[in-house]
């Protein structure tokens, strides 16, 4: 009846199959106009003129809209820092900046105007890697003084900021791990990786309409954060947050590329411009040029005794952010915090820093920056445990945190069985697989902390007939919320699934959200949904009370009715006895708000997500070719409310992150992108799964969530790339971490291995000889 | 700040007076296709085919849809019994009455298509008046055993029923009126009064768009009753409440007329059955045969005695409900109950009917069913008064309910002070107007209740910027809710009422109200508004009294703010303390159950709705035209919250009476109706407003809602038909109640009058001479 540990139809399986799921590219509104965009060639210029009037008389253009008409605003947005302007002002910091927008009755008509305008653009040199960025009198990417978004109070720190370095985040715990590396009996293990810039890739790109009328604000937005995108634009526009509604239809895909304000302050003040619903829908290479992943250079020294216990790390991470810091310094911080692993690490340090290059603004990404790390410790775990002799299970096993372990003493203990977990990736039956020749496995274990604080919110309506509707905030981004939290909702009503309808997001009716972000929607928007569903139940056993004349708690609540002894009432009877007619409603409440007890939480995590998986791939010897044979994962969730859901999310989590191990990287060459599209840009296809693709789900019931549940979605994602790397150099004994691994990349490296063995060979054949 | 007695501007005037204002014709989905209808030219007729190949053929059609066509549903609907088929089955009961559908890619090709279809009719004899259907051996307009609606539980004994009376109510109070008659010292006076068929002529026809998708419906409509309207879809296509969607976008003026279910099943049948979303917008000569006001023929007797004390009354009032009933029978009932008046009525029997007819289905009307019994005792009281030698209003006063007096035991005491009313009606400064030639004045004044049970209920969500959403489903159908409903939240929040918006009401997701009728949304819909923001009000002094260490209601609440000694925090601050960051919010809720303390109230009337007006009318001798000069009506509000709304109200409500009083009525010739559009059927323009229009408003805080506010609305309108014959009356001498009082009928009845004068003139005359 709920499908809860056995799964029922995705609710919104019928309407994407059938094509009559509404995205925000299929809505329209009366006298609705289009926008194009015309976007920066150079990554770095000043703009000395901009031309119009050969736009404005192209047939159907409404308006031709620089940053000079965005007046009576605050022209800047940003998730971390107010950094990013609405329209380019004066200067561009990227290939494909926003400079001008057409807007016409149509996009075409759009599109013929924006080819029309001209900019006269003077070039400046361009910082466009991480050592150009950091070099001494290195060209800024920024120049003013950052000001603070306010969304996040524990970023407004700039103590920090030098140069294109946006923010830093540095830890220490115990001694210095210097002073520990140069201790006797103590070996040192020193690897860097780099983890490209690549691309969400989400099917859907970027698209919003916006429609303001007189001082009140409609924005239809494919967003993860609706109620953040109204606080920005409440701020942007000098609104009252209740004059401003988001709502969210689907959204097809996200990938945390659709958190924070995006393309909704200019389709908004394009609307507030013309007086009309303006729609801005990106293509593909525009989404391309809208967010990434903050690619990354990590450097992991490590010192071990020999029996392979951990006793010092430091971790040093640049995470480069690109043009604008979007809410990549909370990835720096969030992320930079478990750069020492799922491990014991008594003396740790921990600098992290964000750098801002003339490049792609670099967003939230599936996993939040942990999968750069963990390429970085793992890929050293494989290569530590062979230098000291040790099996690599076992080198993981003895620095393992256990279970109620904490990660630091003010953090919440883990709730996971990270040796469950490892042991579960390792498995049996590789054999077959590894028999072959030029193959290799690789495993790789991670702890990622969840954002805090986290405020949900639910309301469950009881109708008067018995059925219910959710009101939640929580996006479909195709993680099937709208099937499990109704899933949740039904088994605390203990009624039928399919009787309980929860709405999409609207941030003037559906009760307050923080984000759908962080796997955190069924663990924490669900506890809301679930204590909502309580408080109804609570409501219904005090009119069966009082009908009955008995206490309320000796009221039974099971199979859509309420019992007490031979009585019986459905709660449609329940609804009428309250009101004496056929209507009225009970409504319930719910929240979560990050509480530990009755106080909110304050930077602690409310849950660990774990990943750890294990792959087999065979490598070409003549192409250094990569074939991922066969993949493990295993998704720790407490409980599978839903488990073909956890399967979907975990699978998709893992190939995804095949492709930055594999395939993808955004490719600049002379600060122009030159593959930011779907066809040059290469994502797995189902052509790159492997024939073998297994999700173990653990069920411990130690989450926080419904019924113990934890999140799912990410913990595949930030193993999967190191445990690739591993496999291969399992295969070819190649240590390799500078992503992706391509054909070329690992046929050098073999080249220089081979080169290395002939060269031993002969020296040793040398030596043999002047011995003899 | 909060405007409350003073006024603010209406929240809609700006986007109505420039056209931005959305009504359901307004809007558009994709893939949206639109329906005509066909419709009966007769009044009563089998159908004996259809055919629909042309139809098929034309350009554009989609479907052509007859009753056949509407499998596995309920084919049936209706308020009070489900007696109306969405298309006719078989045989047609009313000229006007659906036939046929046709759906189109647009209204032109469905208008084509619907011209195409060959309907072969059979006609049969109708009932076309009252005295037609009471006749023994009448054609019976329905045969069938009734269904009731489970709507109104109260409604379902059918033990009445006989003939073409659809329902009856009676009421019984002392001795049988007949036997006081009979006693000495007992004057009776015996009135019969007719009120027309009259059309409530919103601006606005109906429409209806639906969206029927994978068992999930979405409609869009017109409606004063989005929840009722849910419930009824619901039943007709077996589907939870839970996936039924009503929206309701502003509403072009409603008069009772968009209460219950209208045109809205077909609509969704033609979606269901066209696979997509089917809009349905009515002309305005469609909406004549759609809806119309119960025409009435009211009889009261009335036994005084010679000092003007009423010892008895009878009244029998047959309403005539066409060819279904909607929610007739509960006209007949409501009003039925209230036939007495607001006078002190020892020995009283009522016998209430309503009777159908082959004419268009008669609905709630502005009044419920009153005006037609004002009509009749007050048109009766000046009588009474001429005939005693009593001042009228001195009779009116020596029997009028005092504050606190009881209509009947069992209902609540009267909140309103009548006398005081009256006066205020009656008034000084006639003299100017009245010391013309042919000029009279007539005063009326009435009682009604309002509804019940009446359920309301309402959530207040203080955003994190201390600005406020309110969800409450009280429809803006031009009265102004939108306005006075944020006006009480913001006084409750004490926030600027500008920093408070109202959404549109959407079964999904704001909360149930039972309906915007009865003039019950300040009050009652007010109430639990009031309620959800003192609920907020209680949560934030929770957040600063656990902030500061001390009691909650140590905390005061002022300002937009909290506060205790020096110690102050702006709502915004509290939301931050209660979460921790930039985000979240504070929900309340509140409801109206038409609770007595803590019990629901069953059938007592929330509130009573006094209306009172005096009008002064020139008669021309030559033509018997009117013109209304002077009028003025009271206003007992208890409390006006916005006074130029009150007035609105109550200008329009009286304005709107002095049509029926004066021009309109639905013409039949053999059954067809042959003035159902806006040019044949005149209703009151600018020119027939007259000059002195004045609304008095009383505020003596006795009503139940918030600041001691009672509705507004419909009191007028009881009184205005009533004041105008009284003041015809007056002018002429001629007792005419047979409405509407055209020329043509007052210069006859003057003519007769006349013509009695000359004949007495001449019979003195003669006798003078004999005796000579």
């Amino acid at each position: 009846m709920h499908g809860i540990g056995e799964g029922v139809p995705r609710k919104d399986a019928w309407e994407k199959v059938t094509g009559q799921a509404e995205y925000v590219s299929d809505l329209a509104l009366p006298g609705m106009l289009s926008a194009r965009i015309v976007r920066s060639p150079y990554a770095h210029a000043w703009i000395r003129g901009i031309k119009t009037d050969a736009a404005r008389s192209v047939a159907g253009v409404v308006a031709v809209v620089t940053a000079d008409d965005l007046v009576g605003i605050d022209p800047f947005y940003g998730a971390a820092f107010k950094d990013q302007p609405i329209l380019a002002m004066g200067r561009v910091r990227y290939e494909g900046e926003p400079v001008v927008a057409v807007v016409a009755s149509d996009e075409w008509a759009a599109e013929a105007g924006a080819q029309a305008v001209e900019v006269d653009y003077e070039p400046l040199p361009a910082v466009l890697s991480l050592d150009a960025a950091l070099a001494p009198g290195a060209v800024l990417v920024h120049e003013e003084q950052l000001r603070p978004a306010g969304h996040f109070h524990d970023l407004s720190d700039l103590a920090g900021r030098q140069g294109n370095i946006v923010h830093d985040f540095h830890f220490r715990r115990g001694q210095e791990p210097d002073a520990i590396f140069a201790r006797p009996g103590v070996t040192v293990f020193e690897d860097t990786v780099t983890y490209p810039m690549v691309h969400h890739a989400a099917l859907e790109p970027y698209a919003c309409l916006a429609d303001w009328q007189g001082g009140e604000l409609t924005v239809h937005t494919s967003t993860q954060t609706p109620f953040t995108v109204r606080q920005e634009l409440a701020e942007i526009f000098s609104l009252a947050l209740s004059r401003v509604r988001v709502v969210v239809p689907y959204v097809g895909g996200a990938f945390g590329g659709k958190c924070y304000t995006k393309i909704e302050p200019l389709a908004v003040a394009l609307s507030r411009h013309c007086g009309a619903p303006v729609q801005l829908c990106l293509s593909s290479a525009e989404a391309f040029r809208t967010a990434r992943k903050p690619s990354a250079r990590v450097r992991v020294r490590t010192g071990v005794r020999s029996d392979g216990t951990i006793v010092a790390r430091h971790v040093e991470v640049h995470y480069v952010l690109g043009a604008y810091a979007d809410v990549g310094p909370r990835v720096t911080q969030k992320a930079g915090y478990v750069a020492l692993g799922p491990y014991r690490v008594p003396n740790a340090r921990i600098d992290a820093y964000g750098v801002y290059t003339n490049t792609v603004p670099a967003v939230a990404f599936r996993g939040y920056g942990v999968p750069q790390l963990v390429l970085g410790y793992e890929l050293q775990t494989e290569r530590m445990a062979d230098a000291l002799g040790l099996d690599p299970q076992e080198l993981r096993r003895r620095n393992l945190l256990r279970p109620g372990e904490r990660y630091s003493p003010d953090d919440a203990p883990v709730d996971a069985n990270l040796k469950q977990d490892l042991e579960q990736a390792a498995g049996a039956d590789w054999a077959a697989v590894l028999d072959e020749p030029h193959t290799g496995r690789g495993i790789a274990i991670s702890l990622k902390s969840t954002g805090a604080p986290f405020v949900s919110h639910a309301v469950v309506r009881l109708r008067a007939d018995g059925s219910a509707t959710l009101l939640a905030s929580t996006v479909e981004i195709g993680q099937g919320a709208r099937t499990v939290l109704p899933q949740i909702v039904s088994t605390a009503l203990d009624i039928p699934v399919d009787q309980v309808r929860m709405l999409e997001p609207d941030t003037a009716v559906t009760p307050y959200d923080q984000a759908t972000s962080s796997s955190r929607s069924t663990t924490l928007s669900g506890l809301a949904c679930q204590r909502a569903a309580n408080d109804v139940k609570e409501q219904l056993r005090e009119i069966a009370g009082r009908a009955w004349g008995i206490d309320p708690t000796q009221v039974t609540v099971a199979a859509g009715g309420l019992a007490h002894g031979e009585r019986t009432m459905t709660y449609a009877e329940a609804v009428r006895a309250k009101f004496g007619m056929n209507g009225g409603e009970i409504v319930g409440k719910g929240s979560y708000v990050g509480e530990v007890g009755d106080m909110p939480l304050k930077g602690i995590t409310p849950f660990w997500e774990t990943g750890a998986a294990s792959v087999a791939v065979r490598v070409d010897p003549e192409t250094g070719e990569v074939t991922v044979l066969k993949a493990r994962s295993v998704a720790d969730v407490g409980k599978a409310i839903h488990p073909d859901l956890v399967r979907g999310q975990d699978e998709g989590g893992l190939v995804m992150g095949f492709g930055h191990a594999l395939y993808e990287e955004m490719a600049y060459a002379d600060g122009q992108l030159v593959n930011g599209n779907l066809i040059d840009y290469r994502v797995p296809g189902f052509g790159d799964v492997p024939d073998s693709l297994e999700t173990v789900i653990v069920e411990n019931q130690d989450g926080p969530g419904p019924m113990g549940a934890k999140g799912v979605g990410e913990g595949s994602t930030t193993v999967a790339a190191a445990a690739i790397a591993a496999a291969v150099y399992r295969a070819t004994g190649v240590v390799l971490g500078d992503l992706p691994l391509t054909p070329e990349k690992i046929w050098r490296a073999m080249l220089g291995v081979k080169a290395r063995e002939t060269l031993r060979e002969a020296v040793q054949e040398e030596v043999g000889r002047i011995g003899s």
